[in-house]
């Protein structure tokens, strides 16, 4: 049983026989995170009682790391005066994505409880796109003039430090409140008190736009190797700051829906345990169909085959094998390409060198699986006699067209991707199963093409 | 032609001409990033001479962008003297990094190149795992003591802040060395002056163990929503700080490699574009190959219904689309299940709330897609008169087997991941082709043992 598995115990049990003084002494000392994942096991009233005997500084914290779903619960379930207390103790942009989150009616509620400033804060930051860095935006940081001394700007420090939560980068803004410099702070307290502030600034500044999209911001914080980034609008006015520390989020959201596309299911909107079964069934049949139209193509392109089939039979018992691998080459493919491209290892001008590459990978590949299907024939051939007495025909169809295939699958899952990108769709729309199918299709086709050709007179 | 492929072009062209004033004139007010990002397309000759003419500090830090095949390029084209330059000034994190890359010879090499101190630093950081904290970690941090005053640790700050690259968190340390709390300089800096550190220490501190997983590391970022945090070893001993910023780069690397085991890829250790393609086939042939070996029981499965295709070639047409769909099907669970598992969404414990919802999930799918196939049965039936008299009978045995494949399609992508990581296995092993595989040999067997019971007195 982990630490927070046993503290969760012992907490259920402080709270059944109402020991609430004991109940703050145990939660208290821990970090909000834990707290918030301990009391995320209780049900909304209990949630509720722990918020009133918490401090409300502390509440605050908690609040800010409890899941959306248990956020809006518990809104409901707290009075007017403790959801106004948190509310206004929240950091911005936590609060930016709760109030996205929940019905539009309730967010205007709760917005109503909001302080003045707080309450313009809110209006502001929802008031751009969903996914815009300006969502993420913490709107308090330090600014200084630039012809403030080291000494002035320490004094400012000392007097707003407390309202900011990131103290380490202080921005240098213009008269008309345009970015011009970010410095550090280590660097305002090795310099002479009476220096001027633009005699300490160096090279020019990066900043993402608020209406930039958050998975670009995540590419300028790895580029660049920071922690914190200024946000500007569209004249270089500052706006407010986003941390590396919400990138990770972002990052891991963009990796899932990758994952996700390429498992061809659309994005989910929500945890995979937490979301409507009607939703999930939605998400997954859209492509399922989809896939499925593609795959009767198989059907019809097989009928044109039915003779040659009635009339060696043998042939069908290799379809699956045969195409199949032809689809798992082309996933694997797919999958190197789209990743590559989602992260930028790859672009789309680098397709010819790609096609090179698979070329000669699938080419390699093919003649591997080729000369295992031949030698898979012969061996039952030669021992359980099977395949009758043309088996060599058969098994060289078998296994030349596994090098076709595998070699065409090994093209096209590659080629498709940039082909994705090319039309201005995402790549990952082109998942593996798409891949598959489109090669399963062909490879049916070049399966009996080849049979015709090589079995005609003997077989056929 | 981006900002940058211009200055590329500028850059190579004074390169050309020999106008090195004019060079040093246009890179050095960009970013060391963008400056890295330039001349990574030059010649290892003519990055030698970039660095040459860069003033040295500036040097170190592009050289910390640069990639490690260029890193490597470019030390051999450097001399001792300005190699040593640039080593000593490196960030002790991306040398460890660069170090472990290159051949242990030429690391060898390259430590004696090092000050005395940065040496020892170099070594103990090469002596942690791979993969683990200890190898990101940056050695360099503001450390003060319990009695100090605020007074005392702003001089401190004073004194050493050059010297760090992060200064809003404060560590305080016992005699011993040991970790005792982390205080923000934005507390220091509210603090009254005469105040003694100890009385500022808050709850207790959230530290990484040196020897940790970085995979974990991320997690302890994401949970806690910092930008720094403190590794210690197993006496709690401070040994330095990991920044938010290396985890975006972790976790980028853990979401590629899932992707990767998800499409069937052992994961790359290079990107894509740069990876020997002995390589790249080596790492896609080994699962290639036992997906065949997987995929070849179909061929003996269906042998073993060789009799029932010869009877009813209608039989045969269907194949790959029933199979397939069940593939389809298993992909997507798998895909939706694993990613679950590894961002932490589910636990193993889950595994019956997860049965339920696919169990739930398929066979809606399953419906939907039978329902399908039948109606393409009876359309072309009724229109094109394919099938036969007994259209009826082979529509139902092929929508009746699709509600099944589908429906065991989900419940197996499902539950594979779980037992995969029950037995210790990364859930992502189990592949989406695996999967597929799995299906698709199970699919026949299904196919063919629903058609024998509808079909028999039929037409079998």
């Amino acid at each position: 049983m982990t630490v927070v598995e046993e503290l969760t115990n012992k907490a259920q049990a402080l709270l059944e026989d109402r020991s609430f003084r004991e109940l703050r002494d145990l939660l208290g000392p821990l970090f909000p995170a834990d707290i918030a994942e301990i009391i995320g096991q209780f049900s909304p009233t209990d949630q509720a009682i722990v918020f009133r005997i918490l401090p409300r500084e502390l509440a605050a914290d908690i609040f800010e790391y409890l899941e959306l779903e248990h956020q809006t619960c518990l809104l409901a379930a707290l009075g007017d005066y403790r959801v106004a207390l948190i509310l206004n103790e929240m950091d911005p942009d936590d609060r930016t994505a709760l109030l996205e989150e929940i019905p539009a009616a309730a967010a205007k509620q709760l917005i109503k409880l909001l302080s003045k400033e707080q309450r313009q804060v809110a209006i502001t930051l929802l008031g751009f796109p969903e996914n815009s860095v300006g969502r993420l935006m913490n709107p308090e940081y330090l600014a200084v003039k630039q012809d403030w001394s080291m000494t002035r700007v320490l004094e400012h420090i000392r007097a707003h430090g407390e309202e900011v939560d990131v103290i380490n980068t202080i921005y240098v803004l213009d008269e008309q409140g345009r970015l011009v410099a970010d410095i550090r702070i280590r660097e305002v307290l090795l310099a002479p008190p009476d220096l001027a502030v633009k005699d300490l600034i160096g090279r020019q500044v990066v900043a993402l736009r608020a209406t930039q999209d958050q998975e670009e911001a995540v590419e300028v914080f790895k580029k660049y190797d920071r922690n914190t980034l200024p946000v500007v609008d569209s004249q270089g006015v500052m706006m407010g700051i986003v941390t590396a520390d919400d990138m990770l989020d972002i990052a891991e959201e963009e990796a899932t829906e990758d994952i996700q596309k390429l498992g061809a299911v659309e994005a989910l909107e929500e945890p995979y345990i937490s979301i409507p079964l009607s939703e999930l069934v939605h998400n997954r049949a859209r492509w399922l169909v989809v896939l499925f139209v593609g795959e009767l193509l198989t059907a019809t392109a097989m009928g044109y085959f039915e003779k040659e089939i009635e009339q060696a039979i043998v042939l069908a018992l290799f379809i699956p094998l045969v195409i199949s691998s032809g689809g798992n080459s082309g996933s694997q493919a797919a999958t190197l390409i789209i990743r590559s491209l989602s992260i930028g290892e790859i672009e789309l001008s680098d397709w010819r060198r790609v096609l090179r590459r698979e070329f000669g990978a699938g080419a390699l590949l093919g003649l591997l699986l080729g000369t295992l299907g031949f030698l898979r024939i012969a061996l039952w051939a030669a021992f359980a006699g099977h395949y009758g007495d043309h088996w060599p025909l058969v098994g060289f169809v078998v296994g030349f067209t596994l090098l076709t295939v595998v070699l065409w699958g090994a093209v096209t899952g590659a080629m498709l991707p940039f082909i994705m990108q090319r039309l201005g769709a995402d790549p990952a729309a082109s998942s593996t199963p798409f891949v598959a199918t489109l090669v399963d299709v062909t490879g049916v086709v070049i399966y009996f093409s080849v049979a015709s050709v090589v079995l005609s007179g003997t077989l056929l």
